[in-house]
């Protein structure tokens, strides 16, 4: 499984509504950058199992920017501050989007 | 129950994530102003029954909130869109928060 580095923008706006397992699975892998085995082992469990797991979380994480679009409206927010000239709003939408 | 109209802008940001029956009970009753009754009668509930499940969304609308907080960043990027004296960048950004 080849890791997709945009699913972790997509974690750091949706991670508040996986479940603890899907956050913890999540972050060895894609954040702490964890080998299936490596997380695995550790939790008793084998390696397709947290493929799956990591795999059903990427599904939600694409199901939620699909329904809410947070990603795609931060993405146009970030245009606008970077394409206005007054740098207090600039700055002001950029903390907001974090970025 | 007293109607508190600040969930509808919180169902505006978050229907997506309700089931299709939270959806239309929570629309009948604080967009379409029916009365309890007007819902559970042609749906052969009772009033308790569809108090409860309006209550139950109107809870899931709040954590959403709580958890996402897009009612509190938009009303931060308005407050920006009402203070840049850009007015291209002002008319963006309602536009992406729909104001």
């Amino acid at each position: 499984m080849e890791k997709d580095l945009r699913f972790i923008e997509l974690f750091d706006l949706y991670s508040g509504l996986l479940t603890e397992k899907q956050k913890e699975i999540f972050s060895a892998y894609y954040i702490y950058d964890l080998s299936l085995s490596e997380i695995a082992e550790p939790q008793g469990r084998t390696r397709q199992s947290v493929h799956e797991i990591i795999k059903n979380t990427c599904d939600k994480l694409l199901q939620y920017e699909k329904t809410l679009k947070l990603k795609s409206k931060n993405d146009k927010l970030y245009d606008v501050a970077l394409s206005t000239s007054d740098k207090n709003a600039s700055d002001k939408i950029k903390e907001l989007i974090g970025r």
